[in-house]
């Protein structure tokens, strides 16, 4: 009898680190930062319709919608961007009635070019307004079918790589292309990102928290299962989405060993889920590690203003007035931080967003996809497929069939 | 020496129902459905505005927000209903510019009448425009400071009772008040909520779906502490929010015995979280349960065209051509069902919602409610408390005294 096992078994947070650096010869995202604008620059400028509509799903929608997201309500921009993810339609119509059609540039994106979701809504927009080369971009992998139909079509396509996930695609011509169109600054995003990549493979500012915050979450996986994200700001409603997104599908693995991987994230946004969740996370179960994000400066000064006709003199809280809404959102992370240290028995960590322009949220974004990305490696998974999701697309196929 | 303990057990499913026979003595959700709206209908037909801005957080927003967003897209409601549920400014800012502040009511709610959030967003307010006996309607306790706020200023108040909580509210003045100012048509909602509650106590068709459930759910626990709600169409989005609340807040409690509990809720909307967290579910650990809601007619016929012209002839899924997009949806949620229900070792059931109205949306409403109640009998909780979100509100009181 021969029995050979290497069992499974947490590494040297240096092997971790070289197994990333070995990476990056593969995996698409990690260079993403260093690629050259200058062509998705001059085609965004030359875009001049009033809406950009977005067809994409997942991974060709998250990233750049959490990015538009944040900046939109401290920005003007002169065009419109929506995204239409999914089939439901009254929600498509609904959103359509916003949209003057005659006057929308038209993104569709699908990293295989056989999203069913993507292809449907581009035959039905079709139906409703005639798409062609005067109105439409296409975003896919060179080889795919609809790169195919762009190229018989005289379509302007932008090329995915074929080794940029759809989840790890936000910095790609995915997420680059439809911002540009708006007038987001692209290339203060991939400084951002070029900070953070550049600071952690010179194993200088960003490494180490990066790569113990991923070796504490595997150490602890069994005790703590789930992985809480708690925004004070709704500017990060979306980025929780892509996070969530994010984590779920490189995490939910089976590794090397054969064994079932699960971190579950969740999505919090504060004070809204103050009034809620934090119920559970202060008396539940002790199964939650929680990170809070919060914006130092929000570039607001609106005030909480007090009344001179002493209208409200007998309502509570006077001692709010003139503070910021900005400080008041802050005070109450503070708060709602303390009150989660004094438990003793909560892992917790902060992390602080300077402010809201381009640089600071790629920071955050990019940090976060090597966080999974260490985690991955720690696991012992492959954080960059996910067979998971293939079942559904064939049993899918199979129900056309059986009902055409 | 003398000890005397009677430690928890699982009661039998005849024992919780009595309890929330008990129940309905003290706690005031479960007569809702039986209440007078007469004087509801009267006053919201009197509200001429065009611009319903409700001021309220977590409970005094979720519920009625939950119901206008299912119903909205398929009604063509005369009046635009908006929450202002966040203190971030730029996000208000962003809000209001849809507003004519003058041409719209104010619907102040807060159970206690000291929601920090709500009180000042009122000033602001109240800063831009004036707001008084000719703009505004309160929701709150009898005895609270924004009831006497009202009273002195001849403000038209609608009295909370003490036994009805935040996250139980939907169904009373807090949800059915402004959605009746809109156009909701709140008798048949409340006839959606006695189809239920009835059935229920007489134990007839939806009782032992519930308290089976909440059965499994709690003997199961410790090997199932994620409880996913997959509910596959994007007009149910507000409802998994309003879900993750009820659930959070209800069930993460420390028990009889001391210990504490925690079932934690998790919101996915169909077909977008099919192509991410799906993965997680379907290959990572097994410590969840999964419940997926179907929309069986969403009125509408909407259907994914096939184009005469051959341009699309090379693109894939050709097969969905003809089909409505509502039958893509529903082709979709049953392939991602039957994908989980191959794994075998993934607990999961399916709610179908007959169609998109009131009726139906009250129906399922109410039956989460009542599941909550019988969980939380199950495991020996005060349901109805939040001690958990008290500390909070503590502690940012004291940063004010201490920074002012």
């Amino acid at each position: 009898m021969k029995y050979t096992k290497n069992f499974y078994q947490i590494k040297s947070n240096l092997e971790i680190f070289e197994r990333l650096k070995a990476e990056r010869e593969t995996i698409g995202y990690y260079n993403l930062p260093y690629q050259d604008t200058t062509e998705i620059k001059k085609y965004a400028q030359s875009i001049t319709k009033k809406y950009v509509v977005v067809l994409g799903i997942g991974g060709s929608s998250l990233g750049a919608r959490a990015i538009y997201e944040f900046l939109l309500p401290s920005n003007n921009y002169s065009k419109d961007l929506l995204f239409l993810e999914t089939v439901d339609p009254l929600k498509i119509n609904h959103c359509l009635k916003k949209v003057d059609l005659k006057d929308a540039q038209f993104v569709v994106i699908s990293k295989s070019g056989n999203t069913i979701e993507t292809i449907s809504l581009f035959k039905y927009l079709n139906s409703l307004v005639e798409i062609d080369k005067s109105n439409c971009t296409i975003i896919s992998e060179a080889q795919s079918s609809l790169t195919q139909f762009a190229n018989d079509n005289n379509i302007k396509v932008f090329d995915l790589a074929k080794n940029v996930g759809g989840r790890f695609s936000v910095f790609s011509v995915v997420g680059l292309v439809p911002l540009a169109m708006v007038g987001v600054d692209i290339d203060n995003l991939l400084n951002g990102c070029k900070r953070v990549v550049d600071s952690f493979f010179k194993q200088e500012e960003y490494y180490k928290p990066i790569i113990r915050k991923a070796r504490f979450l595997v150490e602890n996986k069994s005790r703590f299962n789930i992985n809480v994200l708690f925004s004070y700001s709704s500017l990060l409603e979306s980025f929780n989405k892509w996070y969530v997104q994010l984590w779920a599908e490189s995490l939910g693995k089976v590794n090397v060993n054969g064994t079932r991987q699960a971190l579950t994230p969740i999505g919090l946004v504060g004070p809204v889920d103050q009034h809620s969740f934090l119920q559970m996370i202060m008396d539940g179960v002790r199964d939650k590690t929680v990170t809070f994000i919060k914006i130092d400066d929000l570039k607001d000064g609106t005030i909480i203003p007090k009344d001179s006709s002493k209208k409200f003199d007998n309502l509570s809280w006077g001692c709010a007035e003139d503070f910021t809404f900005n400080e008041l959102l802050n005070m109450q992370a503070d708060a709602t931080i303390q009150s989660i240290q004094e438990q003793d028995d909560i892992p917790c960590d902060v992390i602080s967003i300077r402010t809201v322009d381009e640089y600071n949220i790629a920071k955050i974004m990019f940090s976060y996809q090597l966080l999974v990305s260490c985690i991955g490696a720690f696991l012992q998974i492959n954080t960059y497929d996910q067979p998971g999701v293939e079942y559904g697309k064939i049993n899918l196929a199979e129900k056309f069939t059986q009902t055409s």
